[in-house]
């Protein structure tokens, strides 16, 4: 763990409703204003039966901040009232990390 | 965060390449026998143009042991020789979580 700083990532999964109309340009929406937020790293999406989309930040102050934020406190309501059957969300301290590349 | 035992992810996050023969029997191999491991707690799987599976630990030392398997470890190995173009793991602390489940 040398050298290695901290950060940390929300991992949110999900199952959604069958009411589709409007997700796809939210999460899109949500994808590029979350990309302008202080603190953003990176994010990684995947969705099968079940959604995990993965984003990661350089503080915890980052991501209640982007919690709080007024057009995703609006796609957050949207939802639960209506593309989400359950979700959950973790907030993680990332202690480690190693990486493969093939030659 | 009252009462809130903190607990590990591993975030495993992959792409792979067009070798795909084998991989469908392995994965489904490592995820029943990563069930019968100690400490495992669960397991999320999706992928599109990237694989995200996190999987959900006790402790630190529970992944540890499980890295070092020797059934995981021949697994890995092929990973690298067949399956993965890239792939990069992240260790995580939990240390918050909330859920939604609609009524």
């Amino acid at each position: 763990m040398n050298n290695f700083k901290p950060y940390y990532a929300v991992i949110f999964t999900s199952t959604q409703t069958e009411t589709t109309t409007g997700y796809t340009e939210m999460a899109h929406k949500m994808e590029t204003l979350a990309k302008k937020q202080n603190g953003f790293i990176s994010m990684d999406s995947a969705k099968n039966q079940i959604g995990i989309t993965v984003s990661y930040w350089k503080s915890l102050e980052d991501i209640k901040t982007w919690k709080a934020n007024a057009e995703h406190l609006l796609a957050q309501q949207k939802g639960r009232e209506q593309w989400y059957n359950w979700y959950n969300v973790k907030i993680c301290k990332v202690e480690r990390e190693y990486q493969f590349n093939l030659d």
